[in-house]
């Protein structure tokens, strides 16, 4: 491939004000588009960030097709720019597209596009703790036709936006028990866009009660744990870590495979298998359930202070030694070059 | 409200050929569209139909939120132009709009900018059995921010596409047994835009066995039928005619309520409950079976000929007395105002 870079011709930089960033609303000098038409990926390129004209009667607009994933880019204190297991999220990034009938984005195109963008864009990258790039990959499908089907055409992009360290503030949950995210069979594996708009609507009314996210079950019953908001969900029970297997339901999270090999090779004893609500309320009324905590890119890890199920409410203890504290140092530390990386995770820019 | 006009200098009506349209791509002078900011819906505004600029973030990209509605308007002889129970479909966008935590529109605005968006573009709706005006309003999340949250910007549009009579083929269905639509607590009630592009591969998958669409069953145990393609579905057994129930996860359509009101009033019996495949299975072995078909907009009544259950085909008889076609040819002289309009549907364009 010959990847097509236009450079802009004044950076906006100085503009930003890095300490007072709001999480993906600034977005860095370029961005990295490629098209795909008459069933081929088109010469990629590099362009100055800025809007783009698209019918009315784009497939993306009427029927959702459209993926994404979330990354991360660390600056170290040698200037040096660092990715935190970019594979899983490009062959992620395909996965999801496979289930919405869309064509596989080439990890090559995918590799260079990334790389080529974080190079010319490497001022962005913002040293020091909890600062970083964001990275936004998608692809949407762009034929201009309103018939209910699959796009002849799409558009793949990378955005960039910094971001500061992610502090929800403090958060509990509601443990769903009318809506769900996603059922057997469907789309919730898939960072597929519609799952998302599906999750406001009874996040709000979580929220309206006092909750910050809401705690999903299955679809059919009710009775198992699956992710919190949009994010996989672990419960420390004990001293042992508990997370659902992933599923057709459950996205594949790159941060929840990551905390369960270190914590798996730190001794913690991890369970992943599947897990009733009845079972983490039980533990609960006896003290057992020490630790909740969500994990995903945006945060790492976003700690739950406490849950409600129907109408009972759960405050978790103040813990010494806790799980969420001492994996989120390591794996920020292991992704910002401040620690060892046992596992091969860290991925140089360059 | 004070709907702002801007005509086009020129039309681009005479480089049409009304009889070679393919459904969906080709759309008329004019476009609605409103803008929601800062809490309000702004200036409702038609233009000439063009693309318009988007940012790379605006939400509906990422997370889908996105609903639609279609419609149909016909010319009769009279040079009228007549649509079907349009404020069934100004409540739907609403209700739909509502479960992704989007912003109701006005009903006046609806009828208003539906109006005059018409009577500007007449000339495009065709006279002639099978012509008509395909009426696609939407909603699109236009904020332009990369965080998982509903969006603060919104645009409603309608854009208009002339179409030729519906027809997709002989279609057979396969009944689905591995991949769901919807769930309980879920979207499928909704015109959301994510229900659309999660059908797209299964519907691929269907395809390569040579099935049309897929026929819906239940996410939890593929035990009820619920609907067909994008359509709500049909069975007659015997003299009976068979839908599902609308529910959560089964669209209330527009197309089905007007089926089941007709057909009752012509002595039709109408059972709408839960079907369980394996009452259908049973019927088409014992001869019961008659007829299946969808109901929806695009195509008002399809006829279904035959369907795959796992690894057993059914061929359904040719009969006389079709229901498919006697209530096909009744709603849409109803439509076109070829009929009386004994129920109050037709709305005519003024």
């Amino acid at each position: 491939m010959a990847l097509q870079i236009e450079k802009i011709k004044k950076s906006k930089i100085s503009d930003v004000d890095f300490n007072n960033l709001k999480f993906g609303q600034v977005f860095t000098d370029h961005m990295f588009e490629c098209d795909y038409e008459n069933g081929a990926w088109q010469t990629p390129k590099i362009r100055p960030y800025q809007a783009l004209a698209f019918d009315p009667s784009a497939k993306v607009f009427h029927y959702g097709q459209a993926v994404f994933e979330g990354m991360k880019a660390y600056k170290d204190e040698n200037n040096d720019v660092w990715l935190f297991r970019p594979d899983q999220n490009q062959e992620r990034i395909n996965k999801s597209a496979e289930r919405l009938d869309m064509p596989a984005f080439p990890k090559e195109y995918f590799f260079e596009g990334l790389t080529e963008l974080l190079k010319l864009d490497k001022e962005w990258v913002q040293k020091g703790e909890g600062n970083a790039l964001y990275i936004r990959p998608f692809v949407i499908a762009t034929e201009n036709c309103v018939s209910a089907s699959a796009s002849t055409n799409y558009k793949f992009m990378i955005i960039c936006s910094p971001v500061q360290a992610y502090y929800a503030g403090e958060v509990r949950v509601q443990i769903a028990d009318k809506y769900s995210r996603s059922a057997n069979g469907g789309v919730g594996y898939a960072k597929a866009a519609g799952n998302y708009a599906a999750s406001f609507y009874p996040a709000k009314l979580a929220a309206e009660q006092g909750y910050q996210q809401v705690l999903w079950t299955d679809a059919s019953n009710h009775e198992y744990l699956e992710e919190a908001g949009t994010m996989n969900v672990f419960f420390r029970v004990n001293d042992t870590l508990l997370t659902a297997p992933t599923s057709e339901r459950i996205l594949d999270g790159v941060t929840r495979k990551s905390i369960i090999q270190f914590a798996e090779d730190k001794g913690i004893k991890v369970e992943v298998r599947p897990i009733k609500v009845t079972e983490i309320v039980e533990a609960a009324k006896n003290g057992e359930l020490l630790e909740m905590f969500g994990a995903g890119t945006a945060a790492v890890i976003s700690p739950i202070l406490g849950f409600a199920h129907k109408d009972e409410k759960f405050e978790l203890p103040k813990v010494e030694n806790s799980y969420a504290s001492f994996i989120k140092k390591s794996l920020t530390d292991i992704q910002r070059n401040l620690a060892e990386d046992k596992f091969g995770w860290r991925f140089k820019v360059q």
